[in-house]
């Protein structure tokens, strides 16, 4: 057992490590983005080229620079949907306008501009447009506003327009050359890792908590404290989820991934893993509820089948986990169900004899059903 | 059963109006605030003051106005911080960096870029950084930069950056006039009242869980259906949770809440909470396994008890979520408990007695125990 969690805490001070290796590379990332984007304002030839309006690239790159490829490349083709339409719908108010006098134009563009921010907040709040294009519309409100009021005091609207258009493209190249092709994060990546490790945290649930429920005390006289609280961040991880499978949609074909890749099914999974969690939450709660007899002996005597099935629910699920990491369909699939059942079925007869536990047989039950659902994918 | 179903769809169609009355709402008071901060181009008074910074104060109100007063006020101190604190290390940066020749400021300049960039962007990666200040590191970059780089051009610096900061100080303060003074919507309540009705989503699913348990089939011969999904809700508020008690706290007295009102009691009451959900989920797993029995007399054998605890529950529930909305301290909390206990006890013999469903009792003891947690707050 101390070999057990010298090896898990070298685990997680390791994944620690990578994690913060990922974030230094990204920060050193943005620092290089930022440089090169600067470089317009230092080469005079480029700055004579673009002037003042190398001001939007720089705003591009700081806006649009995230932590993972699909999360930069969906912005960008938000922030570049919402510019292009929100400059062309601006320069046609702007022109209408200006053929009016000052008061006809002024009240044309303060109207445009109530009627179309309007629509545009009220569409952000729905939450099928927001999860996709939040940003797009926002872009959209700021670009129409300012390329509708510019036009009124005169500028050469179209000119101005195409100019910041031709900065925030080149924003856009240097963060999608800097995002994509210097050691991506892909958040698609990060979603597959995290669906399968939750298979291995809740496989050290389990197994924690029946330690915890037939060693209450080591030879030493300790405590058992295992750590048996994976099943916490299993039960809270659906916001992360769906962000990430957000971002992951934009991503393009690369690795292991093709391009229409089931992004949904990972939430399916994840879904179902949360239920399991929260059986384990209760499972947990039952095990420690004081109704439980304390006598060691009455314990022991339901021991034997209890840990099969929790080794076996442990194993099957690890093994799932790994075949999602390995994406290959799991063989043993069909070998697994039945054993699961057999062993559900055993501990069924054990417990109705010792006539204790209950809970923990629903549960297996439960989880059989759930590694038969998962087989179906 | 039809009234209660026809009452609660009544219910949520009279909040969803509300919600999308409130949407409405909020889309025309940003309509308003752009209409406002347009003002500054379409005066000619006003243009002649501000000039072509007027773009920035739009650019502050389109990006700074949400949903909620809190988050607009939080994003606005942000971007205050970020703005002070990036413009002025880029002034002392532009000014160290044009006392030296051309190449040497430009290595001054992308070094510094480079550097504060890269520590930036690390920052906003550390969790508890990012979760108040994220935002405001972003600005900071962004404004960094754009000052380092146009006192390079040699454009007056320090002038620049006073009149942007001005246009950005008009667009703040036309943001928060209309988002505090004209209709607000405050996170807090919104956080207040989403756990106080978490209190009657958990108390429905229990209902249904044992109504759809004991009468499978009603006079008619239909399968009962009772929307007790409530609690996969709760389950997954978390992230939600979180997210408004970040706003919450830029949130000013207002209404019922006082300056320090413990909004991180709010997170640990939405804990226990999603424990007892997951406590649910389980339970309804278990009464929906094909190992109960079918035979209805069985059943109502242990239906009386069953149901008393049940809506003693679930009455409990929805006193303790109206005490949390009143604000009030629950005054039949010590009632409530000795109540759950005799229950739960009753619940424990007759159980014993008929040998069934001993979930179902390890879910009242979780029960009186999360309601014992909550009665110490």
């Amino acid at each position: 057992s101390t070999q057990s969690f010298i090896s898990s805490l070298l685990l997680t001070l390791k994944k620690k490590l990578s994690y913060d290796h990922k974030k230094l590379i990204h920060s050193l990332k943005v620092g290089v983005a930022l440089v090169l984007v600067s470089l317009l304002y230092l080469i005079d030839p480029l700055y004579e080229q673009v002037g003042e309006n190398a001001m939007w690239a720089i705003m591009t790159v700081v806006v649009l620079f995230e932590y993972s490829a699909g999360a930069t490349l969906g912005k960008g083709l938000n922030r570049g949907m919402g510019t292009i339409l929100g400059g062309g719908l601006g320069c046609l108010a702007a022109i209408l306008a200006q053929k009016l006098d000052w008061v006809g134009s002024s009240i044309v563009i303060g109207t445009t501009i109530f009627i179309f921010g309007a629509i545009a907040t009220y569409s952000r709040l729905i939450p099928n447009f927001k999860k996709k294009h939040d940003y797009g519309a926002m872009i959209f409100i700021l670009t129409f506003n300012l390329v509708a009021v510019s036009g009124l005091q005169g500028e050469k609207v179209l000119l101005l327009a195409r100019e910041r258009f031709a900065t925030i493209v080149i924003g856009f190249a240097i963060c999608v050359f800097t995002s994509l092709l210097v050691f991506p994060v892909w958040s698609s990546d990060e979603l597959h890792s995290s669906i399968a490790s939750k298979f291995d945290n809740l496989a050290q649930s389990i197994e924690g908590c029946l330690e915890e429920y037939f060693e209450p005390i080591d030879e030493k006289g300790n405590e058992v404290t295992t750590n048996s609280d994976g099943y916490i961040s299993v039960l809270n991880s659906k916001a992360k989820d769906d962000i990430l499978r957000n971002f992951a949609r934009w991503e393009p074909w690369h690795g292991k991934f093709g391009f229409y890749h089931p992004w949904d099914k990972y939430l399916q999974i994840g879904e179902l893993l949360r239920e399991l969690a929260a059986t384990t939450l209760s499972l947990k709660g039952c095990l420690r509820s004081p109704r439980q007899p304390s006598s060691v002996p009455l314990r022991l005597s339901i021991k034997e089948p209890c840990e099969t099935a929790a080794t076996l629910l442990a194993c099957s699920l690890r093994e799932l986990g790994d075949s999602i990491t390995q994406m290959k369909k799991c063989q043993a699939g069909e070998l697994m169900i039945a054993k699961l059942q057999s062993t559900s079925f055993k501990l069924n007869v054990s417990v109705s004899a010792s006539k204790l536990d209950t809970v923990e047989n629903g549960d297996g039950l439960a989880m059989s059903s759930f590694v038969f659902l998962l087989m179906e994918m």
